[in-house]
């Protein structure tokens, strides 16, 4: 692993999650792996969970941490050939590079800006730093996945369930404020990968892009998708055709106590923020089977063990 | 001691304090205490003093401090049963739940609004992270108290104290703003408790909250409340009966030279930052017995007694 | 050296070089020097290369860093005597000393406003935090000088130079916004004590302030001041005399790759950011003698010379 970008970036899983789970039961064993070693992290918009849980990752492994506020510092160009006479002071090119001088890992934390479906499904601006920088890159969610919450997603079912091959249901939920699919794009591209059972579930409008849920079961019915499921990951996400738009609203696909009874008294997952009462009934995320948290605290848990194999390889890169 | 909110988490001041001197002594004796422990410092207002000193406090002891400007990453909901359709991200129970999987202790730090006296008094923000976080909290100021900076004052005091039960002068002074009355109401609450003769000066309508000032001997006439102080400690606060106002701006009870003449040679103090000539003569600040600076740097000391604490009882936690 | 000021600060120059060429060599070889220290980092002005360099440093030392944003958290007043009843919230007499408390050394970042001549070329910022600081100053660039920027230009054209005594041109490039002239002061500085052949060259009335400027070689023509150059520094600044005025735009000042062909294969240096295709040519940038990555590398290099310096110093400060 040269880089930690998406699904594709993993060859192996199974010694990954493996390595995960001894990670978890002893977070300092490898406190020194990381002795000298710099992680830059670069927010170009805010972040909670992952700013947190990847610091603390790479303090666990004594390594430095420098999390840098993008907007306040820099306009940053990322076109060729320009004539950089307006806002923007510096090129992807040379700030790539330059923060490759001092940091042995970059993390980047970039939204879709839902705008233009060519330019967040482009990638543009980790694939410019995956470029122009000379080491390895961690996807912090970008414009289209995040792949540190999906493979944490996948590791928690691992852990929660009971049967080999689980039902594993991704329902889209209402909210108030038009958000990404990175979140939805990359569970599906991560789960879809396992022998789990996956069925996505939302109104008519919000299909995700092929790409991603290419050969993957669709079920329009919320409540027919839910029958016998064992985990309900809910996330909402704006609707791809319609590019970013709020296309309906959709109180009624909330996740209700009610709902959740049409299931194989299913765990219920978030990536979290999450809306109380918009997104979820109290009920449920109050509830025995809320499994939220675990999945914020192996947040911590995948962070470390991505950051142990760069670390580890980083002397082939 | 489970957290750090007020006067009320400390059962026995004296060891402490004398705690608190040894650290001063020899500030790196325990600089492994806090290996492989995270300290999460939530900042909903800018803070310098408290941020500085607190950090400076954890490495110390060899914690790992992550500090967190929150008003720039998120809205936070604190009232239960919400529908979270408009601002607010996420929820209190999820933030706090969330940042203590990371967290091995969380600092907050959140000022009176000055709007409703029933939310600032009923301390909203901090005694729901101490409801729902599931680590030690430190309160780095609250809407009503601010016990780092009195216990920084009453260990001050202790220092330069020239007998055994000095004469301690808590003046109103003026201010262009309107100011918080916490530092003034945790600093009574502190100092109550000592055998120290206490006294309150303000202008008629400053009154604190009776929760606070209660028993407190309050003395109209600002000269004759100076005079034999051994310690004159200035701060402006706004009204805490006309909620939050400045109600008269009363430029003649800024502590001056001639005043300080009225006192028995007493040391000037204040928790800075401080306004000069308008809360204090120049004169007097850059004067001998002016120990502003050195309550400052009592700060840390205090900040690293506290930690130093709850790192201790934490398995008890 | 008890502060790093400017070139003024520093005795002896060729020791601090060998010094920053073993550091090079091995970065992490006195990895305890700056145990228990801690470096503040007061940033007036947002900063990418001095900031994750200075930090870098500072860590390959074993230091503690905590980097401020000064703009969010403060008004300072640097006026003596001020009645400070209006937009400023603490003078820099506490601000100062109080930073002192908790920091073994204490960086500052601090642009021109380019609207005063007066107050810039007096250093007010810079110049008080050295009157009230108690502790160590490193300039992390001021108002008119930016000595780490210059120490690491003159290491690097130790590291690249073909001959004793290279020609080295300062030239003025066209920018779209008014920039401060701190880099090029700053770099005539340092350059005009070798024995390099400094020749600078601008078009007419971007002459640069005569303190620094006095006894050097200027060329009004471009064309004729790259002849033979062996290092090209290009930097754009306002205009001294009009003083902070963008006087003439010179579009064709920029760098290319036909003017470079004057030179004797001169190798191309630049502080960053720079503006491709505004500043120079990309075929300039992206060709084999440009060297501004490697100046930008320089910056951790030079940083933790300065730090070592200043940390084996501290005892007789």
């Amino acid at each position: 692993m040269n880089h930690f970008l998406s699904r594709n970036s993993v060859d192996e899983l199974k010694p990954l999650l493996e390595k995960a789970r001894q990670i978890k039961q002893n977070p300092f064993e490898h406190a020194t792996l990381g002795k000298n070693k710099t992680m830059v992290l670069l927010f170009f918009n805010p972040s909670l969970r992952t700013r947190l849980s990847t610091q603390k990752a790479a303090l666990n492994l004594g390594m430095n941490v420098i999390p840098l506020n993008v907007s306040q510092a820099w306009g940053v160009e990322f076109e060729d050939g320009t004539i950089m006479n307006f806002d923007k002071a510096e090129h992807i090119k040379e700030a790539a590079a330059v923060i490759s001088q001092y940091a042995d890992i970059i993390g980047i934390r970039t939204f879709s800006g839902l705008k233009s479906k060519e330019q967040d499904y482009g990638e543009i601006v980790l694939s410019q730093f995956v470029k122009y920088a000379t080491v390895p890159i961690i996807n912090l969610e970008s414009a289209t996945v995040h792949p540190l919450q999906s493979m944490t997603d996948l590791f928690t079912i691992e852990e929660y369930k009971r049967k080999t091959r689980p039902k594993v249901v991704l329902t889209w939920t209402p909210h108030p404020r038009a958000l990404p699919q990175a979140v939805s794009n990359s569970f599906v591209e991560w789960i879809k990968k396992t022998d789990y059972e996956l069925v996505i579930t939302h109104p008519k409008g919000y299909e995700l892009s092929p790409q991603f849920s290419k050969d993957c079961t669709v079920e329009y019915e919320q409540g027919k998708a839910l029958e016998e499921a064992d985990f309900v990951y809910a996330k909402n996400w704006s609707s791809f055709s319609e590019y970013g738009k709020i296309i309906s609203k959709e109180e009624n696909w909330m996740i209700t106590a009610q709902k959740m009874a049409l299931t194989n008294d299913a765990y219920f997952m978030h990536c979290l923020p999450i809306r109380r009462n918009v997104v979820v009934e109290d009920a449920v995320l109050d509830g025995p089977n809320s499994i939220v948290i675990q999945q914020a605290k192996n947040r911590e848990i995948i962070a470390q063990t991505v950051l142990s194999e760069l670390l580890k390889n980083k002397s082939k890169f």
